[in-house]
């Protein structure tokens, strides 16, 4: 199943995807999609199967947002050579906050007297469906609904300069997400899939979900022995080489680009970067 | 106004408090308090004041469920001294993750295997009423809807050896917020507020929020420039003088210890420690 989020005549509400076309679930409308992974996977699958109400006009919007945003970094092989850094022991963590969110074709807005150094990270995202506490890494995936892509988009400035990430990581708009939320029977395996990113038709990232040093059963455990993963959480799983910063010479976005994100199997995430 | 959240029959709510009683607010029973405060001040202070329905068997629990929690790290002038770290130039932004929240004589819950050195830090904490962005200093506190008494409780040995405060940060039940929101109005100056932790009834920080590097209203424009403060979001300040972790011989919370956090004319926030 391919789920998300799309706005009808300004209403957002959950809806489910095939072949290009978004269909109603059976909910009322408005309903977020949060609130039906929340019922659990028979409940979404039983509401998907039956959705044949055809949604015209339908534009898909972020797809859920958060109740957190845990997000990891320097978890792929490639990425950590790039960046001239030592391999983490243990999974790196920070936060985004919620209201980073934005969905496809929204533009990331660049606040110049803020930041100068923006750069883009394709990332694997795993939506939280079922609580995980204390969860084993072979128990861990039972509580994921599904997998979106991210632009864990980041002021390399701010992030540098602050030594705490939150805020180089926070700014309104640095977190695209979508465009469709798709289930783990449908996706398959999440250590073996392809992962880009393009900037204005150029690729500039290209690895595989296989370069992860911390699988994504590994992360949610991890995360899980410190705090509660709740229905509606997001894990961002890290990105891989390829960031503008550790370019020679470095790439930064600018007003004007346009980023397109792409993970196998679930969709591609394309925004316009603008100035404020 | 002094605002809350009570449990009754196991429902949570948002009531008003007055000489130590809980009145129910005009709003159906389950609203949370988030909700209420959204509405904006004049309908709050116009449910407040009419509310005469007590709530018999009222208990006080956490006041809200955040959207985010913004922490300042070495905010108080006492504190850095004592920390021995150098002035920040700018406030010093990491994230707590909303999951941390726990209420009033809720447990602080340490796991042994994950952490040994436990600290506690009160804090004065701000509740966002209105959406702030790009606020300047002088606009920031009209977003402002009330103040609570916050309990960073902090693992340090997690915080340091990550790097990346977040995890030791949020960890289950480390964020001890309430008991009640007082309004801006009835606080008064939030820079002349006597803050104080007891831990087994011995006063181990005892300073005033005139200590403060970066003034309320100065850290709120500094977030809002680089996101949204919206709604039901919550902002701690920093801590004084007086951390576990900088004494000699250094102290650490330990399951069987109780924690007080008191911040003059808002209230005491008392948790028992407890082991996993």
């Amino acid at each position: 199943m391919r789920l998300g989020t799309v706005r009808v005549d300004g209403i957002r509400s959950a809806a489910v995807e095939r072949e290009g076309i978004w269909y109603a679930l059976g909910v009322p409308t408005g309903t977020p999609l949060e609130t039906v992974l929340a019922g659990g996977a028979e409940q979404t699958l039983r509401l998907a199967a039956s959705a044949s109400e055809r949604l015209a006009g339908a534009a898909p919007v972020a797809p859920l947002r958060p109740g957190k945003i845990v997000a990891i970094g320097l978890n792929y092989l490639d990425h950590i050579r790039e960046a001239g850094m030592d391999k983490p022991e243990r999974p790196l963590m920070f936060a985004k906050f919620p209201s980073s969110v934005i969905g496809p074709g929204e533009p990331i807005v660049i606040d110049g007297e803020l930041t100068e150094r923006v750069d883009w990270e394709v990332e694997l995202a795993a939506v939280i469906g079922a609580p995980l506490r204390r969860a084993s890494p072979a128990e861990a995936l039972s509580g994921v609904a599904g997998y979106t892509v991210a632009n864990d988009v980041s002021a390399r400035d701010l992030q540098f300069a602050d030594g705490q990430w939150t805020r180089g990581k926070s700014l309104d708009t640095f977190c695209p997400l979508g465009p469709v939320v798709v289930t783990p029977d449908e996706l398959g395996d999440p250590q073996s899939l392809r992962l880009r990113t393009v900037v204005n038709g150029e690729t500039v990232q290209d690895s595989s979900t296989k370069e992860m040093l911390f699988g994504v059963a590994e992360l949610l455990s991890y995360c899980s022995r410190a705090f509660t993963l709740e229905p509606g959480d997001v894990v961002l799983t890290g990105t891989p080489w390829g960031c503008g910063e550790f370019m020679d010479p470095r790439r930064s976005l600018r007003p004007g680009d346009v980023v397109e994100v792409t993970v196998e199997g679930i969709g591609t995430l394309r925004n316009p970067v603008v100035g404020l």
